[in-house]
């Protein structure tokens, strides 16, 4: 929305709102819903992956034995035997969680708004990894923070550039440890502990968001840090990636203090996630389905991300670069310097592929030169047919 | 949460978190999910009216249908269908609403959260009825305005009154023109026509919050201000009481300047409403089911209401002044100036009854002698026993 389109408004909108702009990158990407387009720019899950008829069963399950409490209003903190169930699973590696550390969220993106409402004045610093999850940006930003950005390499954020510098007065540091979106990063177990340490001295919250934790494709996890440090890391978690992200079921693990304000903040926010929702997602799990369902969405993604590295590997000329992710949904490509990969999706679009440029997920200074390709809902042989189109746009400009 | 409590957090929180108090009204109203209390402090609907067959098969045949693009990620905007039942269903009384005005919400509490979003910054100056919906207060209160009291009558909200030293600089006003929380007063033809005048000249939106229009006992619904003054008014709407509240679905209808930034805000907030939810409510209500349903309901609450009203007749000294609502789920209760209510509800939860003090409706300057009664969850005979104990308490104290 442009500076006319601003003085349209018959009304006096909010700082915040007056800020929001519509997303160029957005408009470009409608497109990529036509049949046509190899689209390696959604964030979305694989709907292979969804249980459906365990969800189903739930769902008749629990409108049969409890409708009126699945229909009716219900707590703002959440349906308790799924916050025990979440505290049951994060009480590993010597860490205990109590149920009353966990807040229900109508999916993760609530959390971080929930945070942001909790934590965030206006000219507030809040530390962010360079890139970082946009949604993270688009949800903070609604309380004008000041961003700082928090540098990071193959590993992830590098605990440490975590000077006093960088972290005067900041109200809290948010990172994505496990497949970072959009790198398709880990950080490594040596600097988990060092954040985890550094968070039990900072004097605010370290956030650990962490949607693809379960998707590692060798099914052997690094610890947490919320195991780590559990009075000072605040844990985000969702069903999204492994039962269905439009259920809109996620959860945040924080301290009581906090998670007391987080609780208000909600009720003045949506009341509660709904009740039926939250129901269906406990009835699937409640008996170790997880425990046989993601090693499957592991196995699918893992043979996705392997086409997607050995069609980059077969058609990206010299001087692209790339990562190799250990789980997740995405990979994180860098071109030679020149290339601005918001120019090169104009012209990828008309070839009908597409992908997200790198840009708008840099708080501040961004690399333009960077884009993220999703991985896991397009098939194998098209995966090769849309990175070769890349690949030849790309070598035409090397 | 006392002072002491908030030097307890270990982090800085924002300005709006360290102002949430925790509500003694709501400890006190714990022991009301007891089963010997007599509760006339719930804003539940009756679960009696919950259609759970309907809902049930709705979801089973979703599941089956359209599986993935139930469970997968869907439009910030709402899904379409629903969003176009809600436009063609307000498209009456020479209004034409188009589904490109609609926002499915998170129930209609996440309305009131986006309007204060994309409307409010801090002081901003916000009108509300005198008293006035104590959700909204906690949602715009997260934007910290300045609150400004319209007077009102039995009537609603008094249109005459809103001359420019109350209106100056004002965002927004708030009012619930349909058997208002608390008060269950419905805003007459006479006033609701000025008002939509009033909006069109007022350079802020009026907003109409409207979650028990259906409940109109005769079943003669005024006209909505949406439809008087359709490019001034913004009009929210809920699913909560005529079907399920806690399938939280709700919706905004506004001029799409305004829509367009209420949309990037819930993108920002929970991305989207639950697809599961807006589609069961979609199958539920798309051949006409409310057309049976909603007289049911309306049929229920005015008994239970005329049950409330002959137990006030019956038990109520002199003194005590109540309405007859014409529909909605509350009753208005005030009583002798010197009566506290926050004290009678200490004494009333000994005796097992409860109910909702007055004090908290009110924006600024409170009346502290009045109560909100909901009298759709307690059968009549109960609601008897319960307004006969509180009004011997009362007795005892004229």
């Amino acid at each position: 929305m442009n500076q006319a389109d601003l003085q349209a408004q018959p009304w006096q909108l909010s700082e915040r709102a007056r800020k929001l702009t519509s997303s160029a990158i957005r408009e470009i990407l409608k497109v990529t819903e036509r049949p046509e387009v190899i689209s390696f720019a959604g964030g979305l899950p694989s709907p292979a992956t969804f249980p459906v008829e365990e969800m189903r069963v739930a769902c008749d399950r629990i409108l049969r034995d409890s409708p009126a409490a699945a229909l009716q209003y219900s707590a703002t903190e959440g349906y308790l035997p799924l916050r025990e169930w979440v505290a049951q699973r994060y009480s590993v590696n010597g860490a205990s969680i109590r149920p009353s550390q966990v807040l229900i969220t109508t999916g993760s993106q609530q959390a971080l708004d929930l945070l942001g409402k909790v934590l965030i004045d206006p000219a507030s610093r809040v530390l962010v990894e360079t890139p970082t999850y946009l949604g993270a940006l688009q949800s903070f930003s609604m309380y004008e923070p000041n961003y700082v950005q928090v540098p990071t390499d193959e590993h992830g954020l590098i605990p440490e550039t975590l000077d006093s510098t960088l972290t005067a007065g900041a109200r809290l540091l948010y990172a994505q440890p496990n497949f970072q979106n959009p790198t398709g990063r880990r950080l490594s177990l040596a600097r988990r502990t060092a954040l985890a340490a550094f968070a039990q001295r900072a004097g605010f919250p370290v956030i650990e968001d962490d949607p693809y934790g379960a998707l590692d494709y060798a099914g052997t996890p690094l610890p947490t840090m919320l195991s780590m440090a559990p009075d000072h890391i605040v844990h985000l978690g969702s069903f999204s990636k492994v039962l269905s992200p439009g259920m809109r079921v996620g959860y945040i693990i924080a301290p009581e203090e906090l998670h007391f304000k987080l609780v208000q903040a909600k009720q003045a926010t949506d009341l509660h996630t709904p009740s039926l929702t939250q129901r269906i997602v406990h009835e699937v799990v409640k008996d170790g389905f997880l425990e046989t369902h993601i090693p499957k969405i592991r196995s699918l993604y893992r043979d996705q991300c392997a086409a997607m590295l050995a069609a980059l590997q077969e058609h990206m000329p010299a001087g692209v670069e790339w990562n190799r992710p250990e789980g997740g949904m995405f990979v994180w490509v860098k071109l030679p310097q020149h290339i601005d990969t918001m120019k090169l999706l104009e012209q990828s679009i008309v070839q009908h592929v597409a992908f997200v440029p790198g840009g708008p997920f840099f708080a501040n200074e961004a690399e333009h030169n960077t884009l993220r390709l999703s991985f896991v809902t397009v098939p194998p042989a098209r995966i090769d047919e849309g990175v070769a189109k890349l690949g030849a746009l790309i070598r035409a400009q090397v």
